[in-house]
């Protein structure tokens, strides 16, 4: 399959591992990037060292094209730039801050840059600041979240028509049917987060991927809207979250029932009662620990299936 | 185009029209009916002799199959059910309550019965209950809406692997590109709200309609989830209730905000400001007041384009 996306990045089918906190480790980004599609490493939970580290072993195990996910709220920005650019990735997805700032230096080092946004207004603003591509996340993602609380569904045909950035669909996309529909709505290419991340590959503690594919399908919601909205499965942590909330509490005090690296805990350390379990609404989907190789297996003969079927309606 | 839906209401086009409150009279059902879809006339919002004009000027106007959505917590139901009996009615799309009481009764008169679902877990009642077919209907629909805020995207895989029975999408379907994903996602066909709520044949107040035209896409928040959850466009009236809402308020309080109708006091009437602006997501893509014909028409050439798209990534 061939789409503004896959010539952009290089790769041979438009999928592209979600750059996640404590899962988009070497072995999950290589895995993807070797499946045909793009990896990402999730810079996010990586202190330089660690990120540095987690390059190397992409330039020695990943055979085609790859990237970082950066989040702009680094506190080691600038240092990790430098990093990012000497290493050699040849893509960085940036997201949660303004494209405007870093997209020039990251493109004068031979990188492209796509944006992630939650609204067809930020996909304007990340055009005029010259981004390749825009990944257009909707409600339904996992983790850290727009406030518009824009689904897939809405959000994709809107940010279609507001720019003509080649554009990835991100949120709700478990199956080879939903990828289709992603690119009925105007995408190039989808961004899958939760699939990967309880992939045999990704980094997540198995306690973490094990109480996840149990889970049914009302299990996650959108928390934290006070701070910054974050789609968490329910926990003990997160109905203890829930219940200060509906108590009108401060953001000061669900910050202090959260307490520090609160998604380590759930994601890495594997603690999925007093931890942020961070999952996308698809996860019911799940019901087992799937090698990266056979995820793309299977979205692909969805797809091809969904696509007859559709076909055939006339 | 012919799915299973098209054959089970004997409809040449598988677009059906929200039996919405305040918008849903004959005028706009018989444009849904006469332009190929199911139409469908809203008896929420109708005292039963209303319903009955409604449905005398359906068989008089509507040259095809149309329907009634009818809310089972009705507080005349027995009433209205036998009313929509009598007077012939073909189709009746229940919501709001369990497809166990009234089905058989229905389906024992000649009438085709769907249900309105907002998870995987109640298609299967509805499976049980012996319905000829569901709607499921996701987060970004206006109005009254899912506990569990499964997005369409989500929604309709699940509830697909979950029944064998004929499926509707509904919720963020505003154009042909979404009518395409809603297909490949395994839905037989769509029920659109927004675009027909705003179309000319709605019985919507003029300035409901101007002013929904009027909103960009942040504008609709899932509001009242303490009490029933229910999309709203932000206004005056939503501000009050969201800051009751952080204030921690209990439902009554919130209830006594909301006062008496207060959707009929937006959407007939026309208080935009003071009423609940009950109206999807996909709002922010509607920018004109169309007639019915037009958007049939609108969608059908979107979807063929969109189809086109699609082939020819190969």
């Amino acid at each position: 399959m061939e789409t503004r996306i896959t010539k952009l990045f290089g790769i041979t089918k438009p999928i592209i591992s979600g750059g996640m906190v404590w899962c988009s480790g070497w072995r999950l980004a290589s895995a993807v990037t070797n499946a045909g599609g793009l990896g990402l490493l999730g810079a996010g939970s990586m202190h330089p060292d660690t990120l540095a580290h987690h390059i190397d072993r992409m330039n020695e195990h990943a055979h085609g094209t790859w990237g970082v996910n950066l989040p702009l709220m680094y506190p080691e920005i600038d240092a990790v730039i430098d990093l990012i650019i000497e290493r050699g990735a040849k893509v960085v997805f940036t997201s949660a801050g303004s494209p405007k700032k870093y997209t020039a230096r990251f493109q004068a080092a031979g990188i492209k840059v796509a944006h992630v946004v939650s609204s067809s207004r930020f996909a304007v603003k990340c055009e005029e600041a010259g981004v390749d591509a825009v990944v257009a996340e909707g409600f339904e993602a996992g983790g850290h979240n727009g406030r518009e609380e824009l689904t897939t569904m809405s959000l994709i045909p809107q940010v279609r028509r507001a720019t003509s950035l080649p554009l990835i669909a991100a949120g709700g996309i478990g199956s080879g049917e939903a990828m289709l529909a992603s690119m009925a709505l105007g995408a190039e290419g989808v961004q899958i987060g939760t699939l990967f991340a309880l992939s045999a590959e990704s980094s997540a503690h198995a306690s973490f991927k094990e109480y996840c594919i149990s889970l049914p399908e009302d299990a996650t919601m959108l928390a934290l809207k006070s701070i910054s909205p974050t789609r968490l499965a329910r926990n003990p942590l997160f109905n203890r979250l829930a219940e200060a909330e509906a108590r009108g509490e401060s953001a000061d005090v669900l910050r202090e029932i959260l307490g520090q690296k609160a998604a380590k805990r759930a994601i890495f350390e594997g603690d999925v009662e007093n931890g942020e379990v961070e999952i996308g609404q698809v996860v019911a989907q799940v019901k087992r620990i799937d090698s990266v190789a056979d995820i793309f297996k299977r979205l692909e003969s969805e797809y091809l299936s969904a696509l007859q079927r559709i076909q055939s309606l006339g």
